[in-house]
């Protein structure tokens, strides 16, 4: 039996979560993997609030130093959040000679490379599964059992939030703003929702997956990023009536040059497996060469799921081989190879299409020669029965340039016949 | 980096795999890792049968000492199969000092326990991902991300054969007879397919992660072990007629005192997540206290992703990691619980019971009864129209314990009005 003294830092929700399993499943971690771990400082400016959670006397203050200068504490739990203060304690922990856990995928994305630089020069170690997927396994998994392949790509649902809501949309025919208000009333969305259905913290994990699975360094601020906010009830309709699902999508995949990362809706075959995935779950799917289609599934965030991880790092820090793994990651050592972000503009897929055109005859035929003639042939047409001067035209199209399927949308957008502006989603999912 | 020499034994499907990983991929292995590995040696008894690969000169032979003997190789692969003459294999890489990677399911669920103690005398390691779900990271989950947790039921699809039988049954209709020749014809079933379609393969899987989830030794001659060859293509319809599809499912639970495992054929909700998984895919579903319900989907077999778990367990070795994992694990230590498997008939679970009976009046009754007086209460009845002497009547009980069932089938199995055997299937994956 080995004993282990660790500190918190940030007592929120998942810290409270943290808390309640090292206090109450304590006899399960010990018979599972020989180590008593003992929770020995909490630190937060609010020491008063009640969590429902009692720990024991004197664990609690508003003293970081408790934990920086305690020998025995080697490991230390940041759950700040945030950038600012959260860079400024992990330095800190760092400095302080421990290995740092952390959830906090906005500062590993924004500050990976100064944070991870810095622990090395400490020979500190830091682990961040949480930081992803909540409970789901996938940095684990991406850092051992996947290690013998090249990963052709990674496309989760990593927004917990923005699933919902579109779950919703689908499901209850919600518009987006109902269904924001629905989630905000049940927890799943904040009050200021930005980061989530703006598909910030989708980018941030996307970067961390990218990272990991493609051992690769690029710079996150060319990662294309849409969120949720602009998706209208009627494509999520529009899709279901062609067997798509619409789902915000984080993307990665391995390109022959660069590396195509973005995050956006996307309309999946809704027999695909991501298309399944509802409510507040999420899922990731990672395609190798060798192991070919997985997927990883569970609760994508939450107090329990989220504080499992956290755990599960702890114990995997204690146990030596949480180090081993930051030493081997070659994260921005200067040895891994950087890679540029495919620009938007040249990557190919296949696109769904809106049109809002004048009732009258010409009009497809006007809209399929602008596509003609950027090379983008139609896979699909369907016009929806509507009695409105204003028309929708819905159409699927094979694989396209994006930067000519812009440039087409933009023509097509001052011809006579077409009242509003186009809107297109990209597909994903399908063979190629 | 670091450079490191392996041996291969069994050069078969899998490890003709795995040679291919590590002599077509050691650029992405070294990048990610720092890790030269070099497949030093390849013993097999056959030496000359071309497997479409080029192994460098001198490597291939039918000589285990050349292993053996090899100071220079620390990790060796077995992957001859049986358990016989790989248990002999194993036993001497362990006495040469070397740290053996497996893939071998059977070998672990009949002798894991002397395999585990020969090695810890020894002070080697074992790793064995590939032994079950293939390219699925599962075992390296449970020893990791999910231990945290208080593992609440670990159920899978983990045997291709059976999902690809009953996926023709329920797409196509087919037969059993029918679907299992396909499968034969496809290579996803053996010439002699028992191990597979008898369920002891996914049982001899079940004990393995059993093993790693619940943290307990059992014995795994007291699980339950059913296959599919009774599995009767109407009930696959009937079950559809109700939203239910039957696989076969592998299933451990945390009970009080004892231990539920058991491998049977299950209607499952056709919306549950495992119900979707079609072909000759596998997924393993595992509920923790904290993470909650998490599904990990992909390939459970095939050459490439085995071998890719298998080359995983090789660099985790080469890293150190296995070995902490290994020695924490506290397999068959005397440190772990010894549960009692729960005898098959003290279980409690809904049914799906066929009756066949003569087209009369008062027959249901006549069932009903029966059925009340041990207690089983019917949640819904549904009498297919079919014009015959003998008619199916279906049925879908709430939760009964298994051994009443029995005794209920008994008694309305010597009714007058019953003209065959009642056929019983469990369900699954339904809220309690």
């Amino acid at each position: 039996m080995t004993t282990a003294a660790v500190g918190l830092v940030g007592f929120g929700t998942v810290g409270t979560g943290v808390a309640m399993i090292l206090l109450e499943r304590g006899d399960s971690i010990r018979r599972k993997t020989g180590l008593d771990i003992r929770l020995k400082a909490v630190c937060d400016i609010d020491t008063t609030r009640d969590r429902g959670i009692a720990l024991p006397a004197g664990v609690l203050s508003d003293d970081l130093s408790r934990i920086l200068n305690d020998p025995e504490i080697t490991v230390a739990i940041e759950l700040i959040g945030g950038t600012t203060v959260a860079k400024d304690v992990v330095l800190k922990l760092l400095a302080a000679g421990k290995d740092v856990v952390t959830a906090n995928k906005a500062l590993l994305a924004e500050h990976g490379r100064e944070l991870f630089q810095a622990a090395r020069q400490r020979g500190r170690a830091m682990a961040f599964e949480a930081s992803v997927g909540g409970g789901i396994p996938i940095l684990g998994s991406l850092t051992n059992g996947y290690l013998a392949n090249n990963i052709d790509s990674i496309v989760g649902i990593v927004n917990g939030t923005c699933n919902y809501i579109l779950t919703k949309m689908t499901t209850g025919g919600q518009s987006y703003a109902l269904a924001l208000r629905d989630a905000q009333k049940l927890g799943y969305a904040e009050a200021d929702p930005t980061l989530d259905v703006g598909g910030g913290d989708s980018a941030h994990k996307l970067a961390i997956l990218a990272m990991l699975g493609f051992g690769a360094e690029f710079d996150t601020s060319e990662v294309h990023v849409e969120g949720i906010e602009g998706i209208d009830v009627r494509d999520i309709q529009f899709a279901a009536q062609m067997g798509y699902t619409i789902k915000l999508l984080a993307i990665g995949k391995r390109a022959s040059e660069d590396i195509d990362l973005r995050v956006h809706a996307a309309l999946l075959p809704s027999k695909h497996p991501l298309a399944q995935v509802s409510g507040p779950y999420n899922a990731i799917q990672v395609t190798g060469d060798a192991c070919g289609d997985t997927m990883l599934y569970g609760r994508g965030a939450g107090q329990l799921p989220t504080a499992s991880a956290v755990v599960a790092d702890v114990i995997d820090m204690l146990l030596g081989r949480a180090r081993i793994t930051f030493e081997r990651l070659n994260l921005y050592t200067g040895r891994t190879q950087r890679r540029r972000v495919k620009p938007i503009d040249d990557i190919e897929t296949k696109y769904y299409v809106r049109f809002s055109a004048a009732d009258r005859p010409g009009v497809l035929a006007e809209i399929a020669r602008v596509l003609g003639e950027r090379k983008i042939s139609i896979a699909s047409v369907h016009q929806p029965e509507v009695q409105k001067p204003v028309v929708p035209i819905v159409m699927l199209t094979h694989r396209a340039r994006e930067g000519s399927m812009r440039q087409a949308l933009e023509t097509i957008d001052r011809l006579d016949s077409i009242r509003g502006p186009s809107r297109f989603i990209r597909l994903e999912g399908e063979e190629e």
